[in-house]
């Protein structure tokens, strides 16, 4: 039985919410929760922040006028009730599936969405980008760039502030905060922002001068009044002083899940010339008992069962954050030089064990990747053997930390890389496709990338023991089991052969070893000969096994999930050109392309890179390997 | 007649300096600057924020026990009194020579330099992570971070002490405040040191609690009388409330002159239990008058009379800068959607101009560089037209802005990228080679490079017509002004032939089609035949002239000032290899390796991208190009 939606129903675009009446605005909130519920328990996606932002998006559309005004979501995961009452209700039955609707803001999806978003701590230089864009075009509109207090810890939402300090016409920052981004927030501004919370001048504030400018019919000077206020009790009732002393004016804090509180600190936020940030509480996974108690699990869910929210889907396999995260425990009792450090990902890097192991081993930064790589280059250079554990995509972050702080002083920094290649459902701002190539280009890097689970722990145990940066990377998703008979001990440099026969050679990186098994087996049985190597190392390239390869064959096919621009193929290709082997290079990797969201097998074949798709260009290529002589 | 340094002659290794008596600090102080005047008037080099470094270097090597204390210099272009005082007085005979001294803090040349540095922002999180790793080995002894004001601008500056406000062990970040990084400072937490420095509370202060602070013999407790008079009077007179919202323990301000002064802080400082910021006030240039007057002249110094700070040669031929100076202005006379956005280098950039025209659409961010591209995205999405001008070197830090932020969104934001190539002097962390590459991998993104100082002119015309994300590189100095004759309009993804015969094709990027001139009077002078294309396009590359150089070329030789690894000379193999085209490619780039500091032309040689080389090379190849039939 389909659930009715009401209100929801009366909402099919912007600013159709303003038809709403104020005392029904409970009861639309109430609907929009049980809509995301319905839908994200069985499509998975971001639960616990959309259900969070309910009220506050409610009252940013009613005090906003559609598309002539912007909001730019900082990171973009809360932006799904802002998709809902953008007339993109329908899409959520396709939500993040291919060809579906993102799961992030979009520009080609609604003119709705001003800005793309994805990786954190962006909205405000965006925002203010946009209102300096506003401000020389002599237009008149209002932008408001929302940011969690977690997107807070990363140092671009600071250099932002740092310059809408000196603004004199209106940007409103609307601080999102409850007090955990993905995970327990660190540092000195979190502390500070709990202060607020929970001081009793919060209480104060909330029966006093709030409610006074809630009370208040026209609000006109309040914020004067307010203004002048702190200037004379300076510091010592009003929070904020941060923010102020920044030079942002501060609002709040005001109770995110009040749309009439948010209506009339918007108004007074309206009025401000210059930049002001309006401090709104809210709860993560607001409304639903197991997201509000268990705000991690629920940040990106897997469908999962509404009454009991269990997934759907037991997992029955480990994938590779499950081993990373077993053999950092080994390795923390074996050598207690290590240290991890993780940006603001201690789940989803799988370092909450070591964590609870060894604690005064472990550092979640925050998100704040440069930090992260700078300060890892700083614990090896005070003795230790640090591992960095970023995803793929947000390691872009900090290339030039990896780059100036790591390689130029040699410094033995590991980079354990999850979620490297596709991702899937996140989509293109999540991909991790670009990582080979900007860590190849940097002098002293190494990179390794395992076939299976076991050459992970096997390449994490060698990293351990290698005096210099050394990176491995490995996929999002189910570890490969395959090929447990090969086993060969790592050796720097080294490949590893699996099969070796003739004509053509698949030299594969990491994931792509167990495509490439697939890739043979389809080759023999067309009658064709075939070798696979197991590349183990992206860089160096093993330049032996590829002189020894070129002898035999007649055609190298190197196999990679990342882009072509700069990586593995195109390193091999040019060792091959320098010592002038006799043999073909035909480079399988992704093309010069973002990825949208969608299954990872569909997205694999979308770019080339499937099973069916190289076995097709091996067999059509010009250099096609031979058949066996019956 | 040389100089005597009576004191200075006595320093011979680090801590030497506490057998000079303090009653001898000022002369000590006046004999520091007096070399560096008269060695960096020769050599050239940073002369403003060294002579503003004086006193407070002096006071952390009394304080301190080195080398099993630490300092870590942020950006390190001020640690020259620093070397003074370890033993490297000679290494000023060849600063920044190739061969010679480094400019910046090297570990690999005293075991008191702890942590390499050059780009802006790093040294709090280097220097946490050395705490922690002390920590961790429960060893003892003092880490000291110092920071600019500038550099301070910088998020990771920020996101590092957000995570230093958890620790409980000493740790001291000493404040460099000189009001000025390289050029004028920007911002709200500017803003905000200022006010401490110009607030009546900090005469107050001055004459007050830290008065009696120095005056005490013992100083024990009195950082907890502080601390709790800060609690008591919280925010009313106490500055720095800034810092203690974030965490940190504040100290200051205190006169950065003032060697007494700074040794009882610093006593202070190493008594706290967590981290201590150090707000210690100087002068940039102080002692110099002409280095006081122009701060930003005096900041990176050519040879200079030090009678008249007037430089030894006048320069003759515009470097790159100028003329992109001069475009800027003239684009932005034309078009009132252009703004140019700058992070921290109005001068080095050559915006300035632009800036005094334009005041409304020209901006300084501060040193930071991951807000100037989001920034310029927004202001993009907001309707502008961008120019983001960047060194090189520190556009590393903004690769996943212009990834994910600019390129997804296939933003019209305009590259100008200064500083690309080898820069010589300043060495590893300043060579611009590395951009060539991590731009390529991003997909959407544009890249061409100049010839000459006109096609820099016309490539920026092109780009302000262009649709999309596209950078223009180009190399620090005199700009070539040959081949004036050569002038075809840009045209996308489209290259220049400039000489057409047989046999071997030169396609040079930017600053390689002046040497690849060189290279080709020097075969033709052997008597063979060769082509000279300009590449100007470095993505997309100019298939159709590829495959037309194939035809009458058996070799074609690409050259670029870059990194081989993902540059231009790999794209150009893989296209050559993905048609079959039948000629050699033979890529000349740099190696994989970092370049020290050095004349430029001596590095070229040295990484094999000179005339010579390059004509040897081609010359020696099994690929070498038949001479002309006599």
């Amino acid at each position: 039985m389909e659930s009715t939606f009401e209100l929801l129903r009366q909402i099919e675009k912007e600013n159709d919410i303003k038809k709403i009446p104020a005392e029904k605005y409970d009861e639309l909130a109430e609907e929009i929760r049980r809509f995301l519920l319905e839908h994200i328990s069985v499509t998975g996606g971001h639960l616990g922040s959309n259900l969070g932002a309910v009220e506050l998006t409610m009252a940013l559309h009613l005090s906003l006028q559609l598309p002539k005004d912007k909001i730019i979501w900082d990171v973009g995961h809360q932006s799904y009730t802002h998709k809902l009452l953008t007339g993109r209700r329908e899409g959520f039955d396709n939500l993040r599936k291919y060809g579906g609707m993102s799961g992030f803001p979009k520009r080609k999806e609604s003119d709705c969405d001003c800005f793309d978003t994805g990786h954190s701590s962006t909205s405000i230089s965006a925002g203010l980008g946009m209102v300096m864009a506003r401000d020389i075009r002599k237009e008149k509109h209002t932008i408001v760039s929302v940011i969690g207090d977690g997107s807070l810890t990363g140092g671009m939402a600071y250099e932002a502030m740092n310059n809408a300090s000196k603004l004199d016409t209106n940007f409103i920052i609307i601080l999102n905060d409850n007090n955990m981004s993905i995970s327990e927030n660190v540092g000195g501004v979190s502390q500070y922002l709990n202060n607020i919370r929970t001081a009793e001048t919060y209480l104060d504030i909330k029966e006093g001068v709030y409610n006074r400018l809630m009370r208040s019919k026209t609000g006109e000077g309040l914020v004067e009044t307010i203004r002048r206020a702190k200037s004379s009790v300076k510091h010592l009732v009003i929070p904020g002083m941060f923010f102020e002393d920044m030079g942002l004016t501060y609002l709040g804090p005001v109770d995110g899940h009040d749309v009439p509180a948010m209506l009339k600190v918007m108004k007074e936020a309206k009025r401000c010339k210059g930049a002001v940030i309006v401090h709104v509480m809210t709860q993560k996974g607001k409304g639903y008992a197991p997201a509000e108690r268990h705000p991690a699990r629920f940040h990106g869910a897997e469908p999962f069962e509404i009454e009991t929210g269990l997934p759907k889907k037991t997992r029955e396999k480990a994938n590779y954050t499950d081993v990373f995260s077993t053999v950092m425990c080994k390795l923390g009792q074996r050598n207690d030089k290590i240290v991890a450090i993780t940006a603001a990902m201690p789940d989803g890097t799988g370092l909450k064990r070591f964590h609870n192991m060894f604690p005064e081993r472990f550092f979640d930064v925050g998100i704040a990747e440069e930090h992260a790589v700078t300060f890892a280059a700083g614990l090896a250079a005070g003795g230790m053997k640090p591992i960095v554990a970023i995803y793929s995509s947000f390691l872009q972050r900090a290339y030039d930390q990896i780059l100036h702080d790591v390689c130029i002083q040699n410094m033995p920094v590991i980079f354990a890389i999850d979620r490297a290649g596709l991702v899937g459902s996140d989509g293109e701002t999540h991909q991790g496709i670009f990582d080979l190539s900007f860590l190849s280009s940097i002098p002293n890097m190494q990179i390794m990338a395992p076939k299976n689970k076991w050459e992970l722990s096997d390449m994490l145990k060698f990293a351990v023991d290698f005096e210099g940066p050394i990176a491995i990377r490995y996929p999002r998703g189910t570890a490969y089991d395959g090929l447990s008979e090969y086993r060969e001990a790592i050796s720097f440099g080294k490949s590893e052969m699996i099969y070796e026969e003739r004509n053509t050679a698949l030299l594969a990186v990491g994931s792509m070893v167990q495509t490439a098994v697939g890739v043979r087996d389809a080759l023999k049985a067309e009658g064709m000969d075939c070798s696979l190597v197991n590349a183990r190392f992206v860089k160096p390239i093993d330049e032996e096994m590829i002189r020894r390869l070129a002898k035999e064959h007649d055609l190298l096919v190197t196999m990679e999930e990342n882009v072509l621009s700069g990586g593995f193929g195109e390193k091999v290709m040019e060792f091959v050109r320098a010592e002038n082997l006799p043999c073909k290079v035909m480079p399988i990797a992704l093309p010069d392309e973002y990825v949208e969201h969608g299954n990872v097998d569909i997205l694999k074949k979308e770019v080339g890179i499937d099973e069916e798709s190289i076995v097709e260009r091996i067999c059509s290529s010009q250099d096609r390997p031979k058949r066996r002589e019956k």
